[in-house]
């Protein structure tokens, strides 16, 4: 074994304004340092008691299933979706973006019968074009994408959350980019069943991602008639860890704990509506940088999502080559485009921790230089 | 919102000296505060790469397919047999512990015909028995433990790989109590898929787990007919992820991966032979303090398992009197016994960076004070 190989890690300091991961706040790698509890100590259950209580908080709901599933926001949307769908089950997806593919995608794999109504990405849907899906084709689960990161659009969501309900649905929507940094509102909306992450508007590593459902969601997963093929992502034996009963089911991601625990503080000491207004106040000083650089903005204002900027690459600038650059001289990471927009747009994130003037001024400073 | 209620972490400082997690080293949880890289970052895609050489060192593997799946050990046995079982497989599970019975439990989600193989708890099987067994009810899989944290007993693997491979099977063999501190030789022995946990004998907190497959198991997985209904866990899309295409699946879990970074080089910098002779020591020295103190191991010395050690628990002493205070006066974790080992049994976890003589004389110690 070479050991001189495998140095110790010293990696560069990158300010992350892409899709994901933000930079962490400093105070929660402080309290990753934390030294470990078992899984089932009681000092580290009072800490999910009160993890829970925080999540219920960020997410505006009462719903008693709310915890943090042992995964990154993929993990969350798979326990979303692959326990509310039974196969047979019907399952609309409102799809204008990638995460809304992985959506359907994952309804198939359980199952479902999926039906998708197509906008072209970028776009948002109105209450009576899913009406209208909905009286063509009835759905048990409609899903949809309320912070679409591969667009940088914010799908309102409260008439088609009125909808769904009266057509006797259940709605599943990905907040993975809005908790903590945009509304979500989960009991207003009327959402059955929300998820998100900890690494992004939360500010905190990538490892333990929020969920949340609706008594009518555990409703529909009680009265299933076969447990999930998933087995780590089963809700039923998640809650039963996070519920009073304890039941060992995994071993629970501790550190990634005291991290969401300390984001959920920050979160709630700054408040819900001066953390949205940050988010808000940010973008706007991206927004108006950018065109003042000349370049155009991806999403009409209207929709646009506060966390997440998509904004078209001016003809003649290659993508890669300013995104490298942006990483290897300046140490900012930017998102690109995913599938149709790969090439076409970037993707900056504002989020958390990174959503920052000094960071914008820093990253329209940069791009100056390079475009 | 009352924020009295969530107060800054303050947690105990505990000796984890349980089933797991373990005690994490210092050194990686100082790693864990090294700010974020994207996912797809450069810097972070060549710490992949070191991590899967670090995995193929610890394992003693060639195996291409070899990394660490964005989940606890649970996640990492799912990403087994989720992926290696398809409907209609023949599937036979050799249980004599807890964690035999999740594998024939995930196996049937994933549509499996699973027989089951039983001997009671604490015991170990012969190549012949599972010979027998095959001849009677061939199976494609075979899914066994090596080491089984529910019982403390180190189940030999050589002769029933042979015999598993002789009938045309796939071996899945779960080293989650024993992959760094317990000579696990996956190539030697040939076990087809092996995973393991962080939080265990390699001294991290848990969230990153390490499998790898051997290339027979990979081609059975390229060659299904579908893929496994678990999204998350789906080893194509981790392997395109952690190969050279390196496409987008998930978020890894950042941080775990500086941990697990961490974690690797410190057992290759001991050398894996020091650090299993370091693992035996010091469960030598533990088993001759406990009957010392008049107590009686549950396991013959023959199949001990040295990461953790099963005490049967005297007549007239209380387990879960004794634990507590173990925990509330000593800031030691011990486990109790699993299913109906429950209030017969202690379950004691030298591994990793717990395996330490002073740990040892700190428990007897505390024992002698409490029994």
């Amino acid at each position: 074994m070479d050991l001189s190989q495998f140095p110790p890690l010293n990696t560069p300091t990158r300010i992350l304004l892409g899709p994901g991961p933000s930079t962490a706040d400093p105070r929660i790698l402080r309290a990753m340092a934390t030294p470990l509890l078992g899984h089932l100590d009681p000092a580290f259950l009072q800490l999910m008691d009160r993890i829970q209580d925080l999540l219920r908080f960020t997410f505006e709901t009462q719903n008693p299933f709310t915890l943090a599933v042992p995964g990154t926001g993929m993990a969350a949307m798979e326990t979303a979706v692959a326990n509310l769908v039974e196969p047979g089950d019907t399952v609309l997806v409102c799809s204008s973006g990638f995460f809304s593919l992985r959506i359907a995608e994952i309804a198939r794999r359980n199952g479902g019968q999926v039906s998708v109504l197509q906008r072209p990405w970028g776009e948002v849907f109105t209450a009576e074009e899913v009406q209208a899906a909905l009286e063509q084709t009835p759905a048990q689960i409609v899903g949809i994408v309320q912070a679409e990161t591969s667009t940088g659009v914010l799908q309102p969501l409260d008439e088609i959350a009125r909808v769904v309900h009266a057509q006797g649905g259940l709605l599943i929507a990905d907040a993975v980019t809005s908790l903590g940094g945009v509304p979500v509102r989960v009991d207003a909306v009327g959402i059955d069943a929300c998820y998100s992450c900890s690494q992004k508007c939360l500010g905190c590593p990538p490892g333990a991602s929020p969920i949340t459902f609706s008594p009518r969601a555990v409703e529909k997963i009680n009265a299933r008639s076969a447990p999930p093929p998933d087995w780590y992502l089963d809700a039923a034996l998640l809650s039963r860890y996070w519920g009073s009963e304890r039941a060992y089911h995994h071993t629970a991601p501790i550190t990634m704990m005291y991290a969401l625990y300390e984001g959920l503080r920050i979160a709630a000491e700054e408040g819900l509506e001066a953390r949205f207004a940050r988010h808000r106040q940010n973008a706007a000083l991206l927004y108006g940088g950018l065109e003042a650089l000349g370049l155009s903005l991806f999403v009409p204002a209207a929709i646009r999502l506060p966390s997440l900027t998509t904004v078209r690459i001016p003809a003649g600038v290659d993508d890669l080559t300013v995104r490298k650059r942006l990483l290897s001289e300046y140490n900012i990471e930017i998102g690109g485009g995913l599938g149709d927009l790969k090439g076409k747009i970037w993707r900056v994130g504002l989020m958390g921790f990174s959503s920052r003037p000094e960071y914008v001024v820093m990253l329209l400073g940069a791009l100056q230089k390079l475009i």
